[in-house]
C-alpha cells in the first residue's frame, strides 16, 4: 500500500493520529521536500518525533524516480509525506497514476492545507474563485498569466488566493549551463514582493483588474505559532514587512459581507480607511443597476 | 484560551496529534453537532478515544449560548470541536468575534475539510470556482440561487464544488407551529437527488448553464474508509446510487487537463463516453476563436 499522508502546515504534531500510526509502521517513509516546508520543524525534527528514518524526496526522485519510491509497495507499506494535504496546492496525481499502473493500492490521509486553512482570515471559502500562483520575476521572465485570472474572479465578485513562489534546490543559470549541481539557497516570496509584482503588471496592462487601493489580506506563517494576518490595500502590502516565511495573500472581490468585514477589522491599522477601500473597490465590476422595463400600454 | 479544533472528515483518529493533546487538557470540550457528522464515529466514540466527556453543542447553544461556551475561557482552556476544519464550509467567525469582545484568546488547530480533500478526485483545486450549496427542495421552497453561480464558474471554465444539504435536528412545519420540540430524523442529501434538482432548475431556466451531458464527479464518504468517486454525466448522476452518506459532487468546467482526465478514467464506467462528454461540454462557454485583424496596407 502507498499511503499519501498530509502533514498539515507547521508543527510536527500537525500530523493526524491516524497518519502518525501509519508512518510508524511503514517500511519506508519519504518526505516531499521541494514544493513547501513545514514552518516549525525539519527532517531531523520529524525523525525524532516519528522515532524513525525519513528519506528526503526531491523533485528528481519524485518526477523521475517514482518506481524507486514505489518499489515493494505491492506487499509492503510505503508512506509519502506531503506538507499540507497531498491534493492541495501541489498534487501528486502522477505518483498515484503510476501506482495504479503497478497495481499498488493507494490510501490518502488528508490534512489542512493553505487551500482551506486560509479561511482563518475570516473570509468565506465559498466566495473564493480560482487560486493563482505568483512566481518570482527576473530579468528575462516576468510571467503575468495570473492577471487574467484575478480579473475573471473579480468580475464575478470573488476573492483570489495568491500562492507565492517557493524556490528550493534551484540552480543558477550559470551553474545549470555548466552542468554544476550547485544549488541556490531557498527563497520564499514575501508579501511586499508579490504586491509589487501585481502593481507592475496592472501598470503594464492598464485594464484595472485591480488598483493600488484594492483591499487585500496578507497571511504570514499560516497555521504556525506566529501566524499573522494583515488587512490593507495592495499599495500598503507593497510596503509591508510580513516577517519570516511562508507568506500568502488574498485579493478581495466585491462579495464581502458585514460579518467578514467586522472580522477583518482586527487585522487593520485603520478600520475606517480599510472600510472605505472595500466600499470604493466594490464599485469595480459591480453589476449594472436594475432598470425596470418601460411599461407599454399601447396596442 | 478558546481552541477551535478541526476533527477532519471521518475517523476519531483524524484529529491531529496537537489537537488531541489540547482536547485532553481542556477544562470543557464542545462538539459542534449540527452542520456535519464524522462518518466513522459518534460522540461516544470520541469520548472513548479522548478519555473524557464531550458536550454536544447544537445550533441553539452555538448561536444563542456562546457566552455559556466561553464562560471561564479567559483563565481556563476550552475546546470547540468542528468536523472538518473550523473555517471550512461552515465558519464559526461569530464565536471568534464574541471571544474577542470578551478578551479571550483564540487558537485554531486546522484539519482537512471537504473544501480541500475534494482534490482527491484528481481535479486541481486551483481550477475550482466558488462553491455552492444545494438544499433540499420541498413543496414550498425550491431555492435555485446556485444556478447563476454555477453559470459564472463555467463561463470562465472553472469546476464547481456542490455541497449537499444536511438536515440535523430539524422540526417539521407542524411541530414548529405547535411549538413542540420534536425533531425529524437526520437527512443527508444524496447524489441522485442533487442531480435531479440541478436538472429541474436547468429545465426551468433554460439558459444552458449546464446540460444533462455535462460531466460530473460524485464523491461519497470523502476521507472515510469507504470513500468512493464516480465520474459520469449529470444525467447519470441523477440515477446513481452512491450508498451511505455523506455525499458531495463536482460539476466540471472547461479547464480539464489531460492528466486530470486520465486520473478520472479510474472512476468511469465507460472511459470513451466520458471523454466524449468532456470534449463536447468544453464547447460551452469556449472563448471565441482568435481571428487576426485584417491587415490594411492602404493609407
Amino acid at each position: 500500500m502507498l499511503y499519501l499522508v498530509g502533514l498539515g502546515l507547521s508543527y510536527e504534531s500537525d500530523i493526524t493520529v491516524r497518519g502518525l500510526e501509519i508512518v510508524k509502521r511503514c517500511k519506508r517513509v519519504y518526505l516531499e521536500a521541494y514544493t513547501s516546508i513545514l514552518m516549525a520543524t525539519d527532517k531531523a525534527g520529524l525523525e525524532k518525533f516519528y522515532g524513525r528514518e525519513v528519506i528526503l524526496a526531491d523533485r528528481e526522485l519524485v518526477e523521475s524516480g517514482s518506481d524507486e519510491i514505489l518499489a515493494g509497495a505491492d506487499t509492503d507499506d510505503i508512506a509519502f509525506l506531503v506538507v499540507g494535504d497531498p491534493f492541495g496546492a501541489t498534487t501528486h496525481t502522477d505518483l498515484v497514476i503510476r501506482a495504479r499502473e503497478l497495481a499498488i493500492k493507494v490510501e490518502t490521509v488528508h490534512n489542512a492545507s493553505v487551500m482551506n486553512a486560509i479561511g482563518a482570515c475570516g473570509l468565506q471559502l465559498y466566495t473564493f474563485g480560482q487560486a493563482v500562483s505568483i512566481v518570482f520575476f527576473n530579468e528575462h521572465w516576468r510571467p503575468d498569466s495570473f492577471y487574467d485570472k484575478v480579473m475573471e474572479n473579480r468580475r464575478i465578485g470573488l476573492h483570489t488566493l495568491l500562492l507565492l513562489d517557493i524556490k528550493v534546490k534551484e540552480q543558477s543559470w550559470e551553474n545549470m549551463a555548466r552542468g554544476r549541481l550547485i544549488y541556490e539557497p531557498p527563497r520564499y516570496m514575501d508579501i511586499a514582493t508579490a504586491a509589487q509584482q501585481l502593481l507592475e503588471v496592472e501598470e503594464k496592462k492598464g485594464l484595472q483588474a485591480y488598483t493600488p487601493s484594492t483591499p487585500c489580506v496578507a497571511a504570514s506563517r499560516l497555521g504556525s505559532p506566529t501566524q499573522n494576518f494583515k488587512a490593507g490595500t495592495l499599495q500598503q502590502m507593497a510596503e509591508y514587512d510580513a516577517g519570516e516565511p511562508l507568506h500568502s495573500m488574498i485579493m478581495l472581490g466585491r462579495q464581502v459581507h458585514d460579518l467578514e468585514l467586522e472580522y477583518l477589522y482586527e487585522y487593520c491599522d485603520d478600520k475606517e480607511a480599510f472600510k472605505s477601500a472595500v466600499v470604493e473597490d466594490q464599485k469595480f465590476f459591480a453589476p449594472a443597476p436594475y432598470i425596470a422595463p418601460e411599461e407599454n400600454f399601447s396596442d
